[in-house]
């Protein structure tokens, strides 16, 4: 864990390359995919019989081998303490409000010209997601995915999903079946994608594939990116906690756990106007970790990734928290609001003191999938517009085209277009 | 040309054909591609100059080499043709306006379990713009990828333009001008994007990378998504011209043509409901090929990729059209919106016989940006959004966290998250 003051000299060169330090490894996978990618292509279904056995030791050869029903779903929900099914159908109940007041509205409207203009949303026909396999299978994941897709107006949802020797995550197919899935696929890895991008003759094509993965899957994606529409490419994902003296230095430390845990390559940072709190912080954390059960991870995440800083006032942190652009961002102070209208780059905002980013992963209602890696300079977390799409259209009366036709001409003829020129000219006669 | 009749047998053999057809050169640019940008990264301005001297054959060395300065574009801007410079003015109205009605609106709720929650747009600090040199430098697609980026709110608008043997287009440049675009760098190729997204001494970093170009940047841009965003990959571009036998075969004829003329690996499509009409139209194209200046390209074009399909009724259409999902769709019928309301994949919709689509090329407001190659599946035509993203934000009152927070317990000791848990459940006691 690094130690960092804006007071001292070499701040800025340490902070800058924190801000540049991407956290992945180098491992280039990027020819294996490609590989795999044009193998699905040509020899489909064959070729996800041949990868599902070497990297799942899963035979597909009857329907169940390769698809999960509806009712095994069903089954997995019934099954469920009644404590969680509540605490999954609470999740998908805010999650499905949230996301609906998301629709965007469609335009039509005539202008002064004369000119009727306007966009038209519709959903995508099909969504592919991909639900990762073991450590990773979270049912919170399926509903951020799922109920975005299905609240857009998806009508066909398919699932793909590792069962490694044949295993699947009841929790993952109970919340399927609450997100109204229709169909999951035993398949995983970069050959999933393909399927999905390219279709097989079992696996019908989709339009938009989302969902987190491995370096494999998400590397797959980006290959497929214009094939398929994609939702943005996911890295190491961090959080940055702005707090003063006034939190509870427990409450701190566990939020910075809650995403240290995830994963060694998770970055927790906090900054503070308070040296002694930071100290109060840093201890904390080091008594937590004794007894977390996901200790491993989230110790070594911190140890190498951790961050803390130290600034004369919290007005400095906004400036600092934009270029660090953070996936999440809790502001533990009483009054958030001047600072959060300071704060231009953050995936999501965590507002106040009670709002602990883990909230936000299950039942607050909005997307959990976020902007990592700094891309929340350009990017957004996933809504329902990464399901559906817009068409524009236009339509001239007489009197609009004579407005605006003969400008039109002239730019055609300028940029060397003559039949574009004669499409309008031969109407304005 | 094809002719195709959905009364043939093998209609639905052949109509799939066209769909399936890509229209792309098999050239594997990747590799070249993946080279070029790892050079820009490592070796930032040194390999720019070097690369644009053996491409562009133009030298950088003073400041006047590397930049087209802003006084260069406003003497371009003053030089101008009146007609053409209030024809761009007058486009470059209409689109600000359209887009300006874009600006997505901002969300800021409490819900019923004491939960605030919301959504706040924020433009991208910096955007780059590509713009081709040569024959395809276009001022109109110049207005139509910068305005919407300053109506976004982009603060640095950065166009980066090969110049081979030192020549600039002076409509682009007055294009600049009137677009209020920052910044104008002499560099093109794969070599200018990878400028743009990784930064080099000279160019800082942009955000967000749009604009049309050949298959090496837009190969580029494919692999710089995710160190910046960009926009859709663009192919080929289409129309699509669905017409009755009410229409005079002179103007459906030019409009097949505006889209053939763009270049050899266009493709135009006329369905319509009449087959003496259909060799009306057929007729019509040869003879306004004879005098077309681009009679090259569009002769090519509509050699090799026109196709004429003869439907019983218009009604078969709408579902013909969403399976080719095309960039550019005429209605061109009497009553356009019935069958407007059937159709759901298109990039842009132009309703109606007095709307050809070379108005929505350059003045009708509407981007001209828009999905190709049966991406309107799934993809949306340029927006302001594309320059925006989207920060969502939560905050707990202690009730709300009362209310929800002991489900987000659950679910996380669930996942087998438990700082996740106790982040949430300190907060409850």
């Amino acid at each position: 864990m690094q130690r960092l003051a804006t007071s001292e000299a070499d701040f800025e060169r340490r902070f800058a390359a924190i801000v540049d330090d991407r956290r992945t490894s180098d491992v280039d996978v990027s020819r294996d995919v490609a590989a795999i990618l044009d193998d699905v292509r040509n020899r489909g279904d064959r070729a996800l019989v041949e990868y599902t056995m070497r990297f799942d030791k899963h035979r597909l050869s009857d329907e169940a081998d390769w698809r999960i029903s509806r009712k095994e779903c069903e089954a997995a929900y019934r099954d469920l303490d009644p404590e969680l099914r509540d605490a999954l159908e609470l999740a998908a109940d805010r999650i499905r409000s949230y996301h609906g007041a998301q629709l965007p509205e469609d335009r039509d409207y005539t202008d002064a010209a004369g000119m009727r203009l306007g966009a038209r949303w519709n959903a995508v026909e099909a969504a592919g997601l991909y639900v990762p396999g073991g450590r990773a299978a979270y049912p919170s994941s399926l509903l951020m995915n799922a109920i975005p897709a299905k609240v857009a107006g998806v009508e066909r949802l398919a699932v793909v999903t590792p069962t490694p020797n044949g295993e699947a995550n009841p929790l993952v197919l109970a919340a399927a079946h609450i997100a109204k899935v229709d169909e999951i696929w035993r398949v995983g890895g970069a050959q999933a994608i393909g399927a999905l991008a390219y279709g097989t003759d079992r696996i019908a094509r989709v339009d938009v594939v989302t969902g987190p993965g491995n370096a494999w899957v998400a590397e797959a994606k980006r290959q497929m990116f214009g094939v398929v529409g994609i939702d943005m490419v996911a890295g190491p994902s961090e959080i940055l906690v702005i707090a003063d003296a006034d939190n509870d230095p427990r409450w701190i430390a566990a939020d910075l756990l809650s995403q240290a845990e995830h994963d060694p390559t998770s970055q927790s940072i906090l900054i503070t106007d308070d040296a002694p709190f930071a100290l109060q912080v840093t201890d904390a954390v080091e008594l937590q970790l004794r007894d977390l059960a996901t200790r491993e991870a989230a110790a070594q995440s911190w140890n190498d990734n951790g961050v803390v800083i130290v600034v004369d006032t919290l007005e400095e942190a906004a400036a600092l928290a934009d270029r660090l652009a953070a996936e999440h961002v809790e502001l533990a102070v009483a009054e958030p609001d001047p600072l959060f209208a300071k704060l231009r780059h953050a995936g999501s905002v965590f507002l106040g003191r009670m709002t602990p980013e883990a909230v936000g992963d299950y039942v607050a209602g909005p997307n959990h999938v976020l902007p990592t890696g700094r891309r929340a300079r350009f990017a957004s977390g996933l809504s329902v517009l990464d399901f559906m799409k817009r068409t524009s259209f236009l339509s001239a009366s007489p009197d609009g085209l004579a407005a605006i036709g003969p400008a039109a001409v002239a730019l055609a003829e300028a940029e060397g277009l003559p039949a574009h020129a004669r499409s309008v000219a031969l109407r304005l006669k």
